[in-house]
């Protein structure tokens, strides 16, 4: 169907008819000026992405719903990365004309089953033309008990420095879908691409998961994080955020930084070097923070949970140990779409 | 400057230092995954909306920074329609490379004194580079006192419809820029256009305010609207939401439209149906409301708000009376870019 035979207010009412909120929180949602929230006597958390087609995603090889899923996802990764809970999103959506209402209902499957996943309700948004590609915006909101929120710059000298998960195996499934899809622009239409063994990799990519898990263990654990963030732009990136919101340095341990053998494979067939990919990947979603040395044994409490190094004086540097114990600077190289 | 050499996070640190808090809502603001913001035992509004360069603007004859300033008042207009006091705003910026920092540094300025202005807080958002034409998402958050939020869905029969100033002028200018840019791509470079006369439709346009005045002294006269909602997308496309929000209909009277002398001088100088501009322009950012019969002299005390008719029984329709007393159906014929 031709979005136009429906026009912006019938697409919406489409798209967002029958949903039922998940949380005390939500008052009112899509439907008027402003959506109305009550946080009782909780902090507040927001945050907002822009994902631009031809920029962040292309069309010919990511499915319409994993884009939805994954274009919410990172926006409940930022909210957790401050220790608080996910509630509510609001979606701005500018579509061309090439789209039809059954693309953006795939569009919103995704984003919807992301909340269901997640527990966020949608609340509000704008619909508009575009009169080139996609564009997306989620702003999400979240709640935290008061001063408890987890901030980049509370890291303190002798932290320990923890990462969730395993890192660039995003990076290496986009390596491996834009390979792909470049042979099969090549070939005839019969041509399939080959994923088997890849699933791991392909699904980083495609369908990221928020850690969720991660922050529950933490205050399960009754650890205190002194500075989080989450790893969207590379390890590199974000380490130095870390470092210079909290001015300090870091040494962080190459032997240490957690990789899944499809992603060494991966990198291997593409001769590529791991550690880079594994520092300047970036789309991990993993949650990166520091917490006390004494609080080592928490977090040896948590499954999946590495620690990679550890928090220094700010002279000393933002530095990488490799696995011959010479130290690299590190740099940010991942992922800026400005440079 | 070009973007470029400053990269993303360089680019938000110079557009953003400086910013200094005028609310105690907000704690935390750019620089972290998410801002921070207490509301204490006050509701939070949240809204947010798009602009697309070619759907949006035109920026052949929209400066950055009029822009800046108009993407921030709509959002502000949003929240002053639900009744409520804006407080903070996210700015996500999809950025082409034609556009420099100088040229970002301009667009900001705008949003920053309409920020100053209005006394709202700019508190995160995110840069992107855009592969195509410049990307504004602006999401506005704000308060008001528990349950006292003004929505669209609380008209009655028999409660008078107001609107704020005047309708039909933001068109008139738009008109009127289009115009004189045809005119200006025909001439020799020394072509000035001729706005003499016609300041109050170009700022209308280029430059309009949100109604916080009237939702002031709305509060001061103790006044109760049943329902309100901004002037966005024309004054019958409004009608139409609050009508159908409510479940009502409505009797509006053509000779009580307010119009301002230059709207209608431009009208005539274009062969234009001056109501037909009035009740479909768009983009007026002014205040319909309907408030309790009872309540008609609390309204008379409010400077430059009218009185254009009044609500009734859903099954009466949504009617427009013209001059002669004949009805005409309201129809939704203002913007709506997906038709």
């Amino acid at each position: 169907m031709e979005i136009s035979e429906l026009g912006e207010f019938g697409l919406i009412d489409r798209l967002t008819k029958s949903i039922a909120f998940k949380n005390p929180s939500t008052i009112l949602g899509v439907g008027d000026d402003a959506a109305v929230l009550d946080y009782g006597d909780r902090e507040v958390l927001v945050t907002a992405d822009l994902l631009l087609e031809g920029v962040h995603f292309d069309l010919r090889y990511v499915p319409l719903k994993h884009l939805g899923y994954k274009s919410a996802v990172v926006n409940f990764s930022d909210i957790y990365a401050m220790g608080g809970t996910p509630r509510q999103i609001l979606v701005s959506l500018g579509v061309s004309s090439r789209f039809t209402v059954e693309h953006i209902e795939e569009l919103y499957a995704g984003i919807r089953l992301a909340c269901d996943v997640y527990g966020v309700d949608l609340v509000g948004g704008d619909t508009s033309a575009s009169v080139t590609g996609l564009v997306i915006n989620i702003t999400c909101l979240g709640d935290v008990e008061k001063g408890k929120a987890w901030k980049r710059s509370g890291a303190q000298p002798t932290d320990l420095i923890c990462v969730s998960g395993d890192l660039g195996a995003a990076y290496m499934g986009l390596q491996l879908l834009e390979r792909e899809n470049t042979v099969a622009a090549q070939s005839d239409k019969d041509f399939q691409p080959d994923f088997a063994g890849k699933e791991y990799i392909l699904e980083r990519q495609l369908k990221p998961e928020a850690r969720r898990d991660v922050v529950e263990a933490l205050r399960k654990e009754n650890a205190n994080p002194t500075s989080m963030i989450d790893v969207s732009d590379g390890l590199s990136s974000e380490l130095l955020h870390l470092c210079k919101n909290s001015n300090v340095g870091c040494r962080v341990y190459e032997d240490k930084i957690p990789i899944d053998f499809q992603t060494a494979l991966m990198a291997e067939e593409f001769n590529m070097n791991l550690v880079t990919a594994a520092m300047n990947g970036g789309e991990d979603y993993e949650l990166l923070f520091t917490v006390p040395l004494v609080e080592k044994e928490k977090i040896d409490n948590i499954k999946g949970v590495s620690i990679i190094g550890y928090v220094t004086k700010p002279e000393l540097g933002a530095m990488l140990v490799s696995r011959d114990s010479s130290e690299i600077q590190i740099k940010a190289q991942g992922w800026n779409s400005l440079s």
